[in-house]
């Protein structure tokens, strides 16, 4: 940590910043510059708490030097996390994961269908939504427990894993109770009430990035699931918010790369919401693998016109399986299979 | 609503789209313009669901002409909506409210001190918080209903109303049984569920904005409420994220002048949240003001320096008088009083 | 200036860092923390390139204490600076100004009419552009050294100053010809070629703030000016991009509060770019007045449907008189008094 | 193009509009619905002046249906341009380029040896600064001409082609005689006069999009050097600015893929300024080329720690040997070759 002094902070002020620093158990080192005095803390903890110092008199800034999140970082925890599933799936290992399924589960029938398309991909993992949080109330919110039921049917017939939201903590039981993922979504990163009830129900939860979430931010929120004691978390990179309308929202792939340098939880990228555009998914997709993520989430449907749901960024499923085979050439290229069905 | 085609649509994908239209119960205008056509939708309704249009072929865009929030917006309900509160203060009428208090009930010495202070000043509401959202899981989260247990004991001996903020149903169903406003912070905007259960708990709820939510995002969650029942809400401009790291947000002056033209409820800004200094407080206060807000909520403290959260942006009892002095004359103005205790 | 190195930093990595310090001329003094180390510079300059130091292996980052600006900085001179221009009209000082005028000169017969209505308002500077950066090559791109023609004839006429863009070199050389205030636009905010050739021609010159440009970027650019010895500088703060498109632009009103305790420079803003839309200028400009700008810039025209740009922002006569009692009302709350012709 | 009417708006003004559009020369076809009335306008041309009918009353927006670009849209021009260099490299083509080197020339001996590490590494262009737009007037500003001369001397002695950035109409004059591209950098995107003073030069120019630029506007200002007879445009991405200062810029990968659907211009993506970080630059290269971008540039430099500026973003010869490798494995994989000296 390190306290920066006004211009004009008298040499009270500073010797008052160092008697509190020391209170806090640390070591003050004062450093006189030209324009001002910079005084250095010893030993910090990244668990000081600042807002005693910030409001001190002559104080301009307090700069944090240790990063704020602890168990998900890689000083931690050198080696990756991996997660393994029920059918197999390693999420963090070597292998790239492909989670592939419908916006929302709209029917047994449907989504038997969708399963059946996703499983001849190649993918390993079905992802549907039961629980939809939507930004106008007027829109469809779900199937709730009976969506939960429809995937655990459609995983049973088809090998795969099953990945579906939850929006609040009675949600999150049933869903623990069906998935073997509980997502987390943007909206919701920040919900800490909602962090806290998932990291106490022992099943893997994939934490999506805020639309307008640092990267900092993000890791703090995993940090509360970890704390809460669920070390198996998996982000989600799923584009973030600009100036820009063009598309719905911007990929930020240097965040994946970022983010495995600073944790050792593994990273999923999500092109369709980052997107919004059918045409965009595949691309954005392959440069996802390409800059080192663990997999990527894609929507997909037999019939996209008729999804209730973001049916213009699902993909038709032989436009699933041109990308199954290119995204294959490319994380092979890095010395990364696909992770299949065994 | 309005479906513009590629350039290269042809005349059955334009037929194909005039027909889905008719579907959903619409008359279909076609306008051939030299680059693409053009297809008005006439007779709209907010409610429709554009997915199955936008992944029709040939479909480049789908514009929505109707503001899709309904019951928040002025068109609905012309008048301004005004919301009392127990101890006579009336916000969204013609008089600027000022809500004051610490950061967070810390003790209830620490809060009668502060409420003296508060009441003094001549501002009406009390703020402080008993539930804390914190970006960090280390930080501190909030004394809970013990908290809300001295919140209340403070608005009996001064007299003042009170704001505190909910997290998630349980906290609401508390803040609902001892506050005057049920506070809904900006990480929790889009937390669908909390937004349907406070709408059900008949107590005026204060809706912060996202930070990163656009007005549209930020009515329709408004919306959520109402929607559910509650037509008792105020809504808060309490700085938006952007790029420059100078101050913690950038306060959105316009969004309140703009929200005003948009909808009848009343709408708060919070100086110190948007910046993050406190002598950034003052001048964003007055300026909130200036542009037409119905009230400012602001932070103060005896001692600052002590508070356990958010002290560096606590005004010093002396600055809340000042500021309040030139509030007052800033509103007069306008012709608008600053709300007082009878 | 404080260098942050990696977790995993060896000690050979601190000495080679501590040994470039000091052949960069300064003292290193490493702090060992319980995650990392980090090294304090003493007597430290701003103008130290960290370049070399960023590079060297097991540093994780370099932060720097000092502001990178200096001559433009309070720290450099503490007083306000005061920029008179030729009808007496003070900028800068106790007296708030106002800049009025249309978007661009249209017409001898047009502009004569505005410089009317302006000097009518009670404000003191007429704006108005000759050359006109336009996002569109094929948008009106002004008048050129003809509009400056007419500008200096309604400034002799109505004792009002003038002020307005240049967009290059040639541009520039003519409106210091004509012109009291030379215009830098937004865009060009880092068209350092272009700050350095102002900043040798000897008139005020306004610095807009970039779209998206940080304050310190800002105040690097007006450095720019200074540096070539040019003191006369105003800083305009005109709304920054932000994620949302309800308004054109977000004013940064905390940046011209922010603005004032880091500079000595005055600061005008600029509420019609800010906000696009007529009916939200007059609430942002007393909110900017309130805020503590040292003026406002706004667009009128007599009939605004006519205006070759920019009329959607223009005020009407009335509004603009209306505008003028609003602020006297506001300044004078806070001591000041609106700038007007002797 | 398409007004939208507010929901008070009278059946004068709604007649109103449909006369003002008559009088541009259009046909209106008013389109009524539940909240308001929307008024298409038949045959629309993009280069319709919307201001007179925006400020009319009752309009409350005006919505354009055709891009305001023209000649740079794959609309006006199906096929992709390709742009062919002295040295036989294709820009635009099936081929992907690289374009590598120091960020600025800083003596002939270290240029002349960058380049040898550049033409071994299998790059088939140079890059190197001579003119440097600085934030800071305090940082290295450039060698000017004797720059040009030297990365000319580079390219005569190992068959490269050259690109490096002008930075005013004369530093353009000097670059097109000595370079194969002239680069204009993000923060002259905008500078108007610039793009014009290029499009008369005959020279291939590659505009690298501004910091907070939307990809219409970077359309627009590439507009700008066609309509000035230039049809030798290269677009660069490289990196916009975003509300997390975790990394320098975010790469925004889907402006790449998104610029190819809209555009015929050839698009280069520029890994090194989008993150700042050398440990990002192979993955962000990585992700761009698997996106579709037709090329990228990179910096690279024998010893990055001696570089004047940029070293910490400049690659290692090995790791830009090591990029090269994985590059040609991603674009084979996606049927595209690298381009390399014949």
């Amino acid at each position: 940590m390190l306290v920066v002094m006004t211009h004009g902070a008298s040499p009270e002020n500073i010797a008052d910043v160092c008697t509190a620093i020391a209170q806090l158990g640390f070591e003050a080192r004062p450093m006189p510059g030209e324009q001002r005095t910079a005084i250095g803390v010893v030993g910090n903890d990244r668990r000081v708490d600042d807002s005693h110092i910030r409001g001190l008199p002559g104080v301009s800034q307090v700069i944090h030097v240790s990063a704020p999140y602890k168990q998900v970082s890689r000083e931690w925890k050198a080696e990756s996390t991996v997660i393994e599933l029920s059918n197999g799936t390693r999420i963090g290992g070597n292998e790239v994961v492909v989670m592939a399924g419908p916006c929302a589960v709209e029917s047994e029938e449907k989504l038997m269908e969708v399963a059946k398309v996703v499983a001849e991909s190649g993918a390993t993992i079905l992802r549907g939504g039961a629980y939809k949080p939507r930004t106008s109330p007027y829109s469809f919110q779900g199937m709730g427990v009976e969506g939960l039921k429809i995937l655990a049917k459609a995983r049973d017939a088809y090998g795969l894993a099953v990945i579906t939201e939850a929006i609040d903590p009675a949600s999150a039981d049933a869903v623990g109770e069906y998935a073997d993922i509980i997502q987390i979504g943007a909206r919701n990163m920040q919900n800490f009430a909602l962090l806290k009830h998932v990291g106490q129900l022992g099943k893997p939860v994939m934490l999506k990035r805020g639309m307008s979430a640092t990267i900092k931010e993000w890791l703090l929120a995993a940090e509360y699931i970890l704390n809460a004691g669920n070390e198996q978390v998996i982000l989600c990179e799923r584009g973030i918010r600009s100036f820009d309308s063009a598309t719905r929202n911007v990929m930020d792939i240097t965040a994946v790369a970022l983010a495995r340098t600073l944790t050792h939880l593994p990273i999923i990228a999500d092109p369709a919401h980052a997107t919004g555009r059918r045409d965009m998914v595949a691309p954005v997709a392959r440069a996802s693998v390409a800059v080192g993520a663990d997999g990527i989430m894609v929507e997909t449907h037999p019939r996209p016109n008729e999804a209730l749901s973001d049916g213009p960024q699902s993909l038709y499923p032989e436009q699933l399986q041109t990308l199954m085979v290119q995204l294959s050439q490319i994380s092979s290229a890095l010395g990364r299979p696909l992770a299949t069905l065994t």
